[in-house]
């Protein structure tokens, strides 16, 4: 096990009727912005909850922060903010607008000019406003971390910060404000959490017997209950264990005293940036390409990976490592979820850019280093 | 799943060589007082790294915290942090010098006359100075929790308390320094961490299976690593899966959302007040005789334990759940401690003032308040 520190001071408050814990935990003395998407929150009742909540506090409102949220939005949002001397953030939504809203935290912050150095340039972030969260898309895992990514239209880019003074004071997990979801949503959402945890998983060995044991529980609660969503949307408990499953995936307690690949996660954010496609189908389409060409690295894990969590029997390394590749993909498919870029009518040779673009940044992915641009290019082959 | 919240805020520093990190964790205008126990620090080394690190930190003393800490010591400690003007604590030993220092954390700060009425009447803690720690014994989670057991020799009592003030800023974890550490005290925290797990998840099934699975997950790896740590005591990364495994089980984390028992703990505590026998060796004692007791309210989640955690084949739940006691039972033998009261030299009758005691407090425990002080003497019956 490698050293580490490990720090996370978000509350959770989870379960059914959260919201309304909303008003013991945000201070009556503060002016909040209340930041959300594109409206489901006013069609599923949370929007109401969340206004019933905080009577009595002062409130403006943004709204329109869309998927893969947008630097120009974010800094409309800001300019907002300034002008009504805004003292703390109320994100509702899903891993978008909670991205955006800690971006946005930090921007109202930045002494630079251009708050986009946050991104670009690593800037450094030295404080934020302080922000909360009501969740209702388990996915991403932003609502217990540091982490957000942003997009910039113009220049095709999708990038990420991430900053110990973006962490929400609290995240309201209630399962119920996601029976609303289309169903789209929800199997993205388990998608991304699986990739989570496996980029901090999916490596080679350690010896951090509980990390992998953890991620291999995280693993088999998403691969469980993501059937069970697909048959019965409207169980509770099946919603709350996603929810909880997908928070914990990246909370950053899995990724304590071990190595990272986050090689799926980057090829990903080019695709999404290039083609506009939903970020967890990339992934889906990606990772089994990166396991195949990685397959000499990860072999061990892989092998570990089949057996543990798919109850792959066979004694024989190289039959286990096909059977992990084969049946995540077989999960995957049955999400509804692409787990090949012809499923989504691209070629290989469309989505050079891609590497091009990791290229250009120099990228070294992969636990060692050892992915280059060359080597996504294969990667993209393998996921033709 | 029930409702829960979750909030930890306690920067765990876990390595080799961790302690140097003091320097950038302890803020230098602080006082400090140092807290230990007999002086084992001082012969481990433990005490050199802290006085290295707080070099240029103003810094007082305050040893002799006992095992099972007796309030009156608590008390002298108290008081020489008033004289001294204390405004910060460093705790550096194991769960029994982490418990003590959180207590008079709360102590110094207590409006009230008699800060024993905070263990006894459960009276507010409502502010305490900050706390640190250097653990050098994985064991009772002391380090990254809010709870704190205290004793009082006069009355034979031995009383929790918990509060969210007394979270430790940071615990500082190095493996290393549990290499000193006598044969019986390895085993001791390796029976307590599998103990605290135990009473948060052999309960009943509210279909929270991450939570199940984390528990799980922590209890295979106790097995696991304490088999090693018998077999080879310098090997460092099994004495860091050990110190990581024992903070994780009692931190809060499997403890969301689900339904507690914490039987074997008070009947535990109240063999330790009467006998002295250590914490852990009352657990290995009491634990398989409230299964033996409880294994119609507990026989699905016994079953579902002996099946993940050791692998028993059987389908027949009755057989599943005697491997089950039987099985933990062994562990705990090949530890070297004690499952019975015998083994102690003891009789049921001679222990039946626990019971006593238990009854005059009125307690129900177990998941249901089913069992009183009668049953109490049934289960020491059992474990006769």
């Amino acid at each position: 096990m490698f050293n580490f520190q490990y720090y996370n001071p978000v509350r959770i408050v989870f379960g059914k009727g959260a919201i309304k814990e909303l008003s013991a935990l945000v201070d009556k003395s503060s002016k909040v912005l209340l930041l959300y998407g594109g409206g489901s929150i006013k069609k599923n009742g949370v929007y109401d909850q969340i206004i019933e909540a905080l009577q009595g506090v002062r409130l403006a409102e943004f709204s329109g922060i869309e998927p893969n949220p947008q630097y120009s939005t974010c800094m409309q949002a800001v300019e907002l903010a300034k002008q009504e001397r805004i003292d703390f953030l109320l994100a509702a939504g899903g891993g978008s607008v909670l991205d955006a809203v800690k971006f946005i935290a930090a921007a109202i912050k930045f002494p630079g000019k251009e708050p986009w150095d946050i991104l670009s340039k690593g800037a450094k972030v030295s404080s934020a406003v302080p922000l909360g969260s009501v969740l209702t898309l388990p996915a991403t895992g932003s609502e217990m971390n540091t982490n957000a990514v942003i997009s910039r239209q113009e220049t095709g880019q999708k990038l990420a910060m991430s900053s110990r003074y973006v962490y929400p004071v609290f995240s309201i997990l209630d399962p119920e404000t996601t029976y609303s979801l289309p169903e789209r949503q929800v199997a993205n959402g388990i998608v991304d959490a699986f990739v989570h945890v496996m980029e901090q998983y999916m490596t080679y060995d350690v010896n951090a017997p509980l990390q992998d044991r953890f991620a291999e529980s995280i693993l088999m609660t998403l691969v469980e209950q993501g059937h069970n969503v697909m048959k019965n949307p409207n169980d509770y408990e099946t919603r709350a264990n996603i929810m909880w499953a997908a928070t914990m995936a990246l909370n950053g307690l899995i990724a304590v005293g071990v190595p990272q690949d986050w090689t799926t996660h980057m090829i990903g954010h080019e695709l999404t940036a290039l083609f506009g496609i939903d970020h967890a189908r990339t992934l889906a389409i990606v990772m089994p390409a990166v396991w195949q060409h990685q397959r000499a690295v990860k072999g061990p894990k892989l092998a570990q990976y089949a057996r543990r969590v798919w109850g792959v029997q066979t004694k024989n390394d190289e039959q286990a490592i096909d059977a992990a590749i084969s049946k995540t993909k077989k999960f995957f498919a049955g999400l509804n979820v692409p787990v090949r870029l012809s499923d989504e009518k691209l070629t290989p040779e469309q989505c050079r850019p891609a590497a091009e673009q990791l290229g250009k940044r120099n990228v070294s992915l992969g636990e060692h280093g050892a992915i280059t641009a060359k080597e996504v290019m294969e990667i993209l082959e393998l996921a033709r």
